[in-house]
C-alpha cells in the first residue's frame, strides 16, 4: 500500500466551536479523512451543531468528551476547546490512543504543551497543530524561493502583523477573551500565526530572546488585545510582529533576505480558496539618478489549490495517522517540535511583558 | 499673478553628489524653477558634472561654495553635501537670503537642525527638506484615504521598512558611512523616510517615547547599517520601522486603522515615474465558517502622474519661493516643523541605542 494511502482516517470532533465548522468541512474535502463522531458538554449543542452544519446521520453525536474517546471507531481526534482546556482533553484522548489534531494555541504555556507532547511520545499517537497556513502549497513555494540562496540570499529581517476588529459582543463573549478560558487573547489567537511565520522563514531557529513592544493593549480581565513583539538571534537578524483585535484585519508577512523578499498580505487565509499567490523579487537595484527601481520589478507568483489549506492540512494529517495506524511507522515529531517552538516564543512575549519589556532570553528547555 | 506663477525661481546646486543628478533633472522638468549655478570644490569637478549630466552652457559653474551664495542671480540652493556640513552650508546660504532646499538626513541631531531653521526664520527665507516622496500625488491620495473616518476610522499601528543592499565599495567608501561625515549611516539615509512615514500617518503627532530594536548593526567606525524602532502614543498607538543597508530592497508602508488599512511597497521611490498605486481596503471580515475574507478584498488605486515626484517637488517648493520673493508672503514654515519633528526622531533612535535600548521620551523642546 503506497504511502498514506490507506482507509480513511476516522475523525472525532470534541467541541463544537465556530472554528470546528472549518474543520467539519476540511475533514469533508480530505478524501483520506472520514467524520465519525462529534461531542459537545451536551447532547443538544452537539445536535445544533449537526443541523447546522448538515452533519451526516451516519456521524455519531455524543453529548460528553469521555463516550466519544471510548469510541473504539474513532482513530483521531480534532480538539477546538477553549485552551485552558486542552492540556486535560488532549491528554484523555492521546491516552486512548487517538491521535490528535489540537487547535491553536495549543497550551497555556510550554509546560501544559510538555505534558500533552510527552503523553504523545508515550503513546505513540501522532501530533499536529491547527496553524492551516503551514499547509497551503503557497507556503511550500515561498519556502522553496527564501531556501535558495541565489534568489534569496542570507535571511536578514521578517515583520509579520495580524490583526482584525473584534465587534463589542466579542470582545465582551467570546472565549478567546476570557482569561479562564483563553487567557492568551489576541497573542494566542492571531499573534500565534505571526510567531509561526517568523520561525518558518528561519527554518525553526530559536531566537535568543524576545522583546515584547511596549503598549499592549488588555481587557479589562488583563487579556492581551494587542501586543507585539521584537525577535533577536545572534547573527544580527531581527523579526517584529504585531497583532491586535482591534484594527482592520490584515495577515501580512515580509521576508527579507541579502538577495530576495517576498510579500504576501494574506499568509494566514488566502483572499481566494482556489488560489493564492505571492510577491518576490531578487537583486533590486536603485535606478542611476536615483529616481526609481531598476528593472525587474517585484514579481507576483500565482499558487493553485485543488482543495483548500484546511483540507490539505487534514490530508497531510491522516497520512501520518495512516503510516502509524497501518504501516507501523513512528509518529513524526516534527509537527510538536515546531509547535513547541512556538509556544515558547508566546510564552517569552508575556513574560516580557510582565517584566516591564525587558527581553527574555529563549531556551530549547 | 496667481499663487506661485511668477519668474521661475534660480535655483544653484552646492555639491555634485549623485544625488545631484536627480535634482538636476527635477529642476529642468519643474516649469517654475531653472538652474543657474552648479559649485563644487573644485571648477574640475563641477565640470566633470556639467559634461556628465549635460548642462547647459547658460549654467555658471563655480569651483567653491562661497561664489555660488554671492551669486545675486541665485535665487534657492539645493544643498546635498554630507549631511555634517549641512549647518555650516545652510546656514551661510541663508544668510545669504537664499532659499534652501536641503538633503536629508538635514543634520547630524536636532540642534544643529534648530540652527539651520532660525537663521531661516530669522533671514526670511524659505525651508524645505529632500524627502521626495512626501510630493507624490499617490502620497496625498493616500492621505485622504486615511483622514477619511468612514473609511479608515483611528489609526492604530504603522510598520515601515526601507532596505537595500550595498556593495562592498559603497560599503567601504560613501560619505554615508563616514563618521565624520554622514555618521548617521542607514538611520539618516533610509530610517529617515521610515521615521517621515509614520509621523506623516500621525498627522506628526510625536511619539511619547523611541525605543530602539535591539541588535542594530554597525561598521567598524560606529556608524550604523541596520537598526530600527518602535514608537509609542499615549493612546495605544503604536508604530515600528527597520532599516538597513545589508538588506534587499524594499519600501514598505502598511498603515492600519480600525476600519481601513493601505499597503505600498514602494513608498520612497515608485516603481514606475508615470504612475504609483497603493492597496486599500476597508471594513474587511472573516467569512462564516472562518476560511477566507469576506469580499470586497483590497483592491489598488493607481495615480498617475505627469511629472515625477522629485520634480514635483522642485515645483511646490519653488512655488512658496515665489510667494516670498515676489509676493512678500512669510515663508511656510510648515515644512521645517515637519523636519524638525523627523529629526528628533532619528536623534531618540540614536539616544536609545546609546542608552542600552531604554525608551527615550520625546519632547518638542
Amino acid at each position: 500500500m503506497a504511502d498514506g494511502e490507506g482507509r480513511a482516517v476516522r475523525f472525532g470532533i470534541i467541541g463544537c466551536a465556530a472554528i470546528a465548522c472549518t474543520l467539519f468541512r476540511a475533514i469533508k474535502l480530505a478524501p483520506n479523512a472520514t467524520l465519525v463522531a462529534i461531542a459537545s458538554r451536551s447532547l443538544s449543542k452537539a445536535e445544533v451543531f449537526k443541523s447546522a452544519n448538515g452533519v451526516e446521520d451516519s456521524v455519531t453525536l455524543y453529548g460528553d468528551y469521555e463516550s466519544l474517546l471510548d469510541d473504539p471507531s474513532v482513530d483521531a481526534v480534532y480538539i477546538p476547546l477553549p485552551t485552558s482546556l486542552h492540556v486535560k482533553w488532549a491528554v484523555a484522548a492521546v491516552e486512548k490512543k487517538k491521535h490528535v489534531l489540537l487547535e491553536k494555541p495549543t497550551a497555556m504555556n510550554v509546560a501544559e504543551l510538555d505534558v500533552i507532547i510527552q503523553a504523545c511520545e508515550v503513546n505513540g499517537v501522532q501530533f499536529m497543530d491547527g496553524t492551516m497556513w503551514m499547509h497551503h502549497r503557497r507556503t511550500d513555494k515561498m519556502k522553496e524561493f527564501i531556501s535558495d540562496p541565489s534568489l534569496f540570499g542570507e535571511l536578514k529581517t521578517v515583520h509579520s502583523n495580524f490583526t482584525y476588529l473584534a465587534d463589542s459582543n466579542f470582545l465582551a463573549n467570546d472565549i478567546r477573551l476570557n482569561p479562564n478560558l483563553d487567557g492568551l487573547g489576541a497573542l494566542g489567537d492571531i499573534g500565534w500565526y505571526c510567531i509561526r511565520s517568523i520561525l518558518w522563514a528561519t527554518d525553526y531557529k530559536l531566537p535568543n530572546s524576545v522583546i515584547a513592544n511596549r503598549n499592549p493593549t488588555f481587557n479589562d480581565s488583563g487579556v492581551p488585545l494587542s501586543c507585539g513583539a521584537s525577535l533577536i538571534w545572534d547573527n544580527g537578524l531581527i523579526a517584529t510582529f504585531h497583532c491586535s483585535m482591534q484594527a482592520q484585519m490584515s495577515m501580512d508577512l515580509c521576508v527579507i533576505g541579502t538577495r530576495g523578499i517576498i510579500h504576501v498580505n494574506d499568509f494566514v487565509l488566502p483572499f481566494d480558496e482556489t488560489f493564492a499567490s505571492f510577491n518576490h523579487c531578487s537583486d533590486s537595484r536603485f535606478t542611476e539618478p536615483i529616481i526609481g527601481w531598476r528593472r525587474p520589478l517585484p514579481r507576483e507568483e500565482v499558487v493553485q489549490m485543488e482543495i483548500p489549506q484546511d483540507a490539505r492540512m487534514v490530508v497531510e494529517f491522516s497520512k501520518l495517522v495512516v503510516g502509524v495506524r497501518d504501516e507501523h511507522r513512528s509518529p513524526e515529531m516534527k509537527w510538536a517540535a515546531i509547535t513547541r517552538k512556538t509556544q515558547l516564543v508566546v510564552d517569552a512575549v508575556l513574560a516580557s511583558i510582565e517584566n516591564e519589556f525587558k527581553p527574555v532570553d529563549v531556551h530549547q528547555g
